[in-house]
């Protein structure tokens, strides 16, 4: 019998991975602490859809195509929970989106961003321990992401890079220069998973994902109440889904800085698949193996003119603006990552076309009156902040307020 | 006025540093948790040297050379207690030797390793925090390890590597393939040193330290009450230091597998001295610095072979024995560190000369009746030792032993 665990599966690609892993057969369980419902919360902004609760959306498939799925609720920083859920799941395969996933949630201030080191590294260390211990043959696929390299004026390969140097040669892995305190969690996590399979002849396979947008799986499709999230604030959303609900919205689409940053860029089928065909297609014990994982390479002025010019021929008065960059990221640069090996693997990758652009106009028309417009501009920024004058006395007691934070 | 902020400042090169600093004239304040001496504790080993309490240590420094070294007793994963500390020394220079230092420490089991990656890189991330709210322009020195690097098959820089790939160049962090939890720590902490000094303009130096040996520098001569620990136990010494207290103990001389690992190496003295050439020469706003430090590349079996050479002609009968190595490491590698960024600051090497380790033996024979041989050789294990079988029904209640540890 086929067993994932899919680790943060009440996500917006944990959900229709959890369905599509279900429907193919597998027997799916998910752990989630509802970490990204909570930081909603704290943030004042909300998904787009309306997305059901994770006990909801079990019933809702259980009801649909006749299938369980088994939720465990708890923390992965929690050794005790991460052993006991793996004892009870069993799984062939753990497919591990449980981490904070926001580049500028980390940057917020201290907590933030030694909660997500934390939060990240100490969670994904859990797991390996409990893997090691009940599920050693078990398959990691680990959701990384494009953003680890950061822009090196070098073509990125997958994971590593043969090196000759002073006549000597070594395959070593790529080095990384990531640009937040989440991507440098992502960092840490692959440098961890390295060593434990190399020591303890674990197996995983790292997926660098890019920027994946889109919210239709064919899973998803299959009912409102199996819909996934779709995050267009400055904490949790993507530049992409940003510019569409500004389109709808009739503000300006907000480019940061000349919009010269290249990223890879994937639609949610393709993300599923990626990690679906990871999944079935097993590295050997001890084997550490990386993907990149995304179809195609924009740069952010491309993304906010493709979104534009469907938004005009829909009707919508589209203009863009640039806005100084909150981050720390070369504004042009050269940018020419490898994606061959899910290829070869089998993926087809469906491209992001101006009719898929269209589509999502059309779903975030539909959900217009839900948009939060104070939550679409950004406030943290990667610099640090004008501060006060430090008062000469140091003071003992009181905590000072949250540098690198702008909020209201 | 020169004043240095000194975590870890009660260490086994915690100390020594401070003194040292203090003796120049800086003003010396001590960030501390003892957690040092707490580990011992937890493991039933303890410096070979009889130590003084950090009080004690301070008072007799100040009998002696009349000078004040302040010390703050807290724990560096807590945000509040690292602002108020660096508030109140105002450091031109933060000398960061404050993390849990022992690899086999970090293999203990799941808890251990946790402990070491949140200890070492939420520490370090709420120093790079403070400094950035209220000592902008300090000097970070940062502690890193020569292990961080692991055993490439071409030679090591200096912490960045000029790559050329494809016909294009760029000059790129090191790859580092470090061998335990507490390497790792090491690496993360280094990846987000550099992104703090790219990102908020921090300046800094991360020193690679190779296996410091000897006890003895210029300030720890001066009394008795200002000695620095000496530890030998599986956990916390080096093997240098264990082969001195096996042959005074007549025992044999444990090498890890063939011995053939070979690493840098560099005496006490110059260990300071490189800390000292280091901050004494700061790099500019926004630079992020590498020096690999140590002076000569022993094997473990050369080393070995030292050191029973220097205790037969002083009468010990002395063998050399080889154990199954308990780490997962390469016995027989290329090894070829570049060292040069410290001699250039103007370091002149002392060298493990005959006459180094005749003193330490001579020093280990004073002490011989505080050795602790129960606590020498290795417990603890890289590799998952074998489990007996998995009870059939998960238990979901009764939390089973640590997987790694082997402790009685």
């Amino acid at each position: 019998m086929h067993r994932v665990l899919v680790l943060g599966g009440d996500g917006y690609l944990g959900w229709p991975t959890s369905m599509r892993f279900s429907a193919e057969g597998f027997d799916v369980h998910i752990a989630d602490n509802f970490s990204r419902r909570q930081f909603h919360r704290e943030l004042g902004s909300d998904s787009l859809t309306p997305i059901r609760s994770l006990s909801e959306r079990i019933d809702a498939w259980k009801g649909i195509t006749g299938r369980t799925i088994i939720a465990h609720q708890g923390d992965l920083r929690d050794y005790d929970f991460v052993e006991r859920t793996i004892r009870l799941a069993r799984p062939s395969v753990i497919v591990h989106y449980g981490e904070q996933p926001s580049a500028p949630y980390s940057m917020i201030d201290v907590e933030h961003a030694t909660f997500t080191q934390s939060n990240n590294v100490i969670g994904t260390l859990n797991v390996l321990f409990a893997m090691q211990r009940i599920v050693p043959d078990a398959h990691l696929v680990k959701l990384g992401t494009m953003g680890e390299y950061g822009t090196p004026n070098i073509d990125i390969e997958e994971g590593f890079l043969e090196i000759e140097h002073h006549g000597r040669r070594d395959r070593l892995p790529f080095p990384k220069q990531p640009g937040s305190f989440y991507h440098l969690s992502k960092v840490h996590d692959s440098h961890n998973i390295v060593f434990t399979c190399r020591a303890w002849g674990l197996r995983a396979t790292d997926l660098n994902q890019g920027i994946v947008y889109g919210i239709e799986t064919a899973e998803t499709a299959r009912h409102d109440s199996l819909c996934t999230r779709f995050d267009y604030d400055e904490t949790f959303g993507t530049a992409f889904n940003r510019f569409c609900v500004q389109a709808v919205n009739a503000i300006p689409l907000t480019v940061y800085g000349k919009g010269g940053q290249k990223r890879g860029f994937l639609h949610i089928r393709d993300a599923i698949e990626c990690v679906w065909l990871a999944a079935t297609n097993a590295p050997k014990a001890g084997e550490y193996r990386v993907f990149n994982q995304f179809t195609e390479v924009f740069s952010v002025r491309q993304l906010a003119e493709l979104v534009a010019d469907a938004a005009r021929k829909m009707g919508y008065i589209t203009i863009i603006k640039h806005l100084p960059d909150p981050r720390v990221e070369a504004e042009e640069h050269y940018y020419n990552p490898v994606h061959v090996g899910l290829e070869r693997l089998g993926l087809r990758p469906h491209l992001l076309s101006e009719e898929v652009v269209e589509s999502t106009l059309r779903m975030v028309a539909k959900y217009k009156d839900r948009i939060v417009e104070a939550r679409i501009l950004p406030r943290t920024n990667w610099r640090p902040q004008k501060l006060e004058d430090e008062p000469r006395q140091p003071e003992l007691v009181a905590r000072p307020e949250p540098v690198l934070a702008e909020r209201g």
